[in-house]
């Protein structure tokens, strides 16, 4: 049997038990879902364990566990060590998913669910690709390895420290990951570059309690006018980061990048019409592809403060909070862009209103050559499914834990993805596309098949 | 038996009533609370009948109830209409309140409650002192009637057109309200001023969804950032109001006024310290109690877009709201306001951005010569309670009727407060210093006799 009609005739089963793992809302940001976590970590292992998988272990950390688990079967052949993650993020604004999140539902041929793309769904695929090899009764032409962590959406604060300690179970030829996009519906893509990430929450108060704003108004400082002031100091009106030395180690572009950019032939019209934008916007200079993949960010996340009821309430506010992430490239360190964009805020602080911060994530940026042979193999893997050859691409979002593994293994980093970039990651109406499913799976038994071959 | 002895003796009774009405939780802005303001409406007309009063009624408008009553003994005696309001503002952040706001408790002579002194408990005073005398089989000096809404804490929307409906079931000499405050205790003021208030709502949308600020950060407009700079633009560095015309109709301060404030005397540092502000804030050039009585404000009451919760959440948020007020002074007319803070707004809609402005509560300004006969009878009342006559001053706040009451049944309101300046009116720990509530009593009963006395 192919693998083709392999998948075909499990295909049924497959989406069915990806469900299961899909109902569980392991949101691990929040401390409410901690059960929902672990349920989540069982289900994974007992998966791994069905997909014919040894040595499968619920690991303990400070945070949520990983889960590792093995098939090794021979140590000449070269070994993979697949990385992913099982937690999701929130789902709030609940009211704007039409399916409930954590009721996973088809429509379309597409699978809609918290964590259907990102990261439940692809990680799944390699679950499923392996056990095709051992449920077949054919030899798995690779060793294959799976480190599977719980807090990718917090930063994975703890798996640094367990890779660190793990260095000998863990150690491999590859990384393979799947958690990023398709350029677009049938054009495959290979990551070659990941924005690093960091994050603080700010919170400004004026005053011991809410006040009257008639008793008051006008006469007291008002939370929220502090904050919006503070807030709006971070760019200066050509869409640049206005802190002092925030772009101090950010390469600037070669006319060869700059190439590879516009190579891309990205649409930007259409993307404006699918997100109902009416203009794009971001650092003057730049298109969109070049902002999102080879330039820094700082994006205020979320805003709160006062009253937000209905109608109206005269009050002036005594506190504001406000939530900031800095996407990084280059050379760009975590620590440093916090301490930067800190010491910007605490010059601007408007009279009478006390700041407060605390950091939370520090994430480095990521890039691989192109060139590296085992991604020619990859993009030999996906042309061989798609078509196509993939397109070496900067992706603007983060992985923290890539960086890491890169640098504490020493080894090459495959991100071969199958998302879409308008999946709704990280939004309501999270799904996945079930072209992907299928070719993904293929992609993914053809590339351990080709990674057993001797590398041109 | 003195007013002094029979209030005394009624006082547990009196304490015992009024938490009762405090434990309604009426307030008007939240629609989950529509039959709690009708209980406390039935809960008010039930004390009034009590209390001696006739033709009590509960009046249906178009959002919730009118309740009236009045004691008419003598058409050749003065006739005053006390106005108040039954409802009350909502009671976020619940956290910090130290004693829940709807079960009323006593600590330090303070009653905390929410409504304690904004505007059941002030309201109490006047049933009570009715009562006082009829219970007593003493003449009430003077007709009295009772008028009293449930909607004041929405900007009385449905109060104008029932005051012309029943402009001869309402007709009266003098309209009394206890809706203000001490200038601080022990020091009895008089409000000859109010300022006007509007308000709206405005939203602003970047795209139809939430967005992954990896895939999407720093080349899409992000609401937030969007609406921070449109705030931001609302005030200048001088803390005035940078909307054009805005102070149009603004009366200039004249120097005999600007002498009335600085008699005032007020201590700015020991408000400072009270409130636990780090410094003043405000229009450059007035002092504190000319920006709250004389100046108009614009102020950002609350604000929110994106994620809310625990930790970071990686989102380019595609709505962001915040709800907006002004203070009004002079001839300020609330429907000009509006329009040109809207025209700025629409001028000011950062590029990707789209706005929306939903304008909300509409009420004039007030004001009243000090001469007015009535308001030394006033004076004369708090003098003989508290051994200080009241000083003469402009009230920060809006009780919006207010001047429609004086427009439409041409006569002098005598705002007369028993409130202080720091009882948490809006805010969390609402309280009524029971200090207040006895000179309160005997206040507006001697008020009632010197009422029947002719003018000097």
């Amino acid at each position: 049997m192919t693998f083709q009609s392999y998948f075909e005739s499990r295909k049924t089963q497959h989406l069915q038990e990806l469900k299961e793992w899909l109902s569980i809302p392991s949101i691990s940001a929040l401390s409410a879902h901690k059960q929902d976590v672990s349920r989540a970590a069982e289900w994974l292992s007992d998966a791994l364990r069905l997909a014919g998988l040894e040595h499968v272990s619920i690991r303990e950390t400070k945070g949520h566990p990983v889960v590792y688990a093995d098939y090794l079967r021979d140590t000449n052949l070269p070994t993979v060590l697949v990385y992913g993650h099982y937690d999701v993020q929130p789902v709030d604004p609940l009211h704007l998913w039409e399916t409930p999140p954590f009721e996973p539902n088809i429509r379309d041929g597409k699978l809609y669910a918290r964590g259907a793309t990102d990261d439940k769904g692809q990680l799944f695929l390699h679950i499923k690709a392996v056990e095709a090899f051992l449920a077949q009764g054919l030899p798995l032409p690779v060793n294959v390895k799976f480190c599977i962590e719980g807090e990718e959406e917090i930063g994975s604060p703890n798996l640094p420290a367990f890779l660190e300690q793990n260095r000998d179970m863990l150690a491999a030829d590859y990384v393979l990951i799947s958690d990023t996009s398709l350029l677009e519906k049938g054009r495959p893509a290979i990551s070659t570059g990941l924005r690093g990430l960091c994050s603080m929450q700010i919170s400004i108060t004026t005053a011991n309690t809410d006040l009257h704003s008639g008793s008051f108004g006008g006469g007291v400082p008002n939370a929220l006018h502090a904050i919006v002031s503070l807030l709006d100091s971070l760019h200066d009106k050509q869409g640049r980061v206005a802190v002092a030395g925030f772009y101090d180690d950010v390469p600037g572009l070669s006319a060869m990048e700059r190439d590879e950019f516009t190579k891309l032939a990205f649409d930007e019209e259409k993307l404006k019409q699918e997100l109902g934008l009416d203009a794009m916007y971001g650092e003057d200079g730049y298109s969109f592809v070049e902002r999102i993949g080879a330039r820094p960010t700082l994006e205020i996340n979320g805003l709160y403060g006062g009253f937000q009821g209905e109608g109206t309430k005269t009050v002036i506010p005594r506190e504001a909070i406000a939530k900031i992430t800095s996407r990084l490239v280059g050379t760009q360190k975590p620590q440093d862009i916090l301490d930067k964009i800190e010491r910007h805020l605490l010059a601007h602080v408007p009279t009478g209103a006390r700041l407060t911060v605390k950091q939370l994530e520090k994430g480095n940026p990521f890039t691989i050559d192109p060139a590296t042979p085992v991604l020619q193999k990859a993009a030999d893997a996906y042309e061989s499914v798609y078509g196509k050859r993939p397109v070496f691409t900067k992706d603007g979002g983060s992985i923290p834990i890539v960086e890491a593994f890169s640098r504490l293994l020493s080894v090459p980093v495959v991100l071969m993805g199958f998302g879409l970039p308008d999946e709704n990651l990280h939004a309501p109406n999270e799904h996945f596309n079930l072209e992907n499913f299928d070719y993904g799976l293929l992609t993914i038994t053809t590339f351990l098949q080709l990674l057993a071959e001797k590398d041109k």
